[in-house]
């Protein structure tokens, strides 16, 4: 059964933050949500939203009496940001975050949180390369992949109550712990986007103006590449180990195919393409 | 003007051919359809088709009296075709095709016309994943990218008709030579297609069960790697030099940023998420 929080507190509201208000209110899963951006056009543009019962300018004030909060601003200032609310928290509040990376994520949030709240780790994987309130849909969670990423301290009733929440939703959780959810989407995530961000810049090196000549292909598999670079950034800093591993560990791959193509070794290219087909045809389909 | 062509004749009428003769014959750019296919079961779909006239078990019969010819073969077995009906064409026939490689394609082509008949290589940029007669739709080729890739020796006549031929369907059209063509396509079309077949093949080998918290990111950036490896070896075949050549600078970049990471230079990392940005942002917006 899906539970119902009195008061959810969403910390940032961009694409991520704001989807999930509205999900909730939706769904009848929150009966008031507060609101805290650092930005005052933010605040002003969250004042005029129907989702949107308070706003604050300090984020303190936000989380105050909120039985859930959710931290969404980019990686490397969610530790930040769950230090200064840390004393503001309501008896039994749980907190949980939409970061991309989790291993320093939770091991900071959960050293800061007070004896009477709890911190779990949550990776919802829904958000895409446009970012802002403005593009905020209540569907945006359905049928996505979601991580959930307790340490072996974590609280087991906040657990599961945060994996009732995404599922609630509609989403797919998967629990494992931090570390292990950073090998993943390293490969999985992390990857392919700094894959996309390569070809992209290798292209425009090469010659600026073959992008009048792309395909679906091509943009296709560099959409991403239009993602905020910042926020990329931090992604690749607070998970470089991960995905120095997996840059590598491409790199292989890349270097049997280039000897394949070397030494005319068709057989061996046909096989890694037969390999990759095999791969992506059982993968989810994809949601719109 | 449009030109409209009396006789159309299609060899292998798969999600290209099959597309470019419905979307001919709803514009009125072809009076008739001839088709050969290879397989009796596609000729008997043919048989079925509205748009189609005429079926073939032999392409020598399938070209006689048609004013237009196009090869829909894989590239590898283009130039074969084309010797086998180079003896059946019909006084002033224009044939063309629609293969992704056209260095080898071309000349060989060429070497094989009549007096009497001219070959124009073209590349409509059009494919997808999807493949087959089952897929084919009348706006295919609507906004998309088009290259028609001439020899010195091509008919100036023959061109200017396979030129209006692709725009009269709304693609935006690029003459240029054949080896031209093969440089760019390797970079901006067979080098994502391997990268993404890459990314699939990798990530199998390290743990087939990733593919069960695929985000859209990945979906996207991989979903070309569906496509059909044989078709994929043999272009990989045809155009095995520009295409390690493209793998080799990929590369470079893909060494740039491992270092950067490795030596924690995240201003770096950013310089190259900010490049890439830059390049996929100004690419024309993805048709549907």
């Amino acid at each position: 059964m899906a539970e119902v929080f009195r008061q959810l507190t969403v910390l940032a509201p961009g694409l991520l933050g704001s989807s999930l208000a509205i999900a909730m209110r939706e769904r009848g899963l929150a009966d008031r949500v507060h609101v805290w951006a650092r930005r005052e056009e933010v605040r002003l543009q969250c004042d005029a939203q129907p989702w949107c019962d308070a706003v604050y300018a300090a984020p303190e004030e936000a989380v105050r009496e909120s039985d859930l909060v959710v931290l969404c601003t980019p990686v490397e200032t969610i530790h930040r940001l769950a230090r200064r609310i840390a004393g503001s928290l309501a008896e039994g509040a749980i907190v949980t975050d939409v970061g991309s990376t989790k291993s320093l994520v939770c091991r900071f949030c959960d050293a800061f949180m007070p004896e009477h709240a709890f911190f779990v780790g949550s990776h919802p994987m829904a958000g895409s390369e446009k970012s802002g309130m403005e593009h905020a849909r209540s569907d945006l969670f359905q049928g996505r992949a979601c991580f959930v990423t307790p340490l072996l301290e974590t609280d087991e009733g906040a657990l599961s109550q945060v994996v009732r929440l995404w599922k609630s939703l509609e989403m797919e959780v998967t629990t494992l712990s931090p570390e292990a959810h950073d090998e993943i989407v390293a490969n999985i995530s992390h990857l392919p986007h700094f894959l996309a961000t390569l070809l992209c810049s290798y292209l425009r090196s090469k010659n600026p103006t073959w992008r009048n000549h792309a395909g679906n292909g091509l943009l296709d598999t560099t959409r991403i590449a239009s993602g905020n670079p910042q926020i990329w950034r931090a992604i690749a800093e607070q998970n470089r180990e991960e995905l120095l591993r997996a840059l590598e560990g491409f790199e292989q791959e890349l270097r049997v195919l280039q000897s394949a193509l070397a030494n005319e070794k068709y057989f061996e290219v046909l096989n890694i393409l037969e390999r990759g087909k095999d791969f992506r045809d059982s993968m989810r389909p994809p949601k719109a």
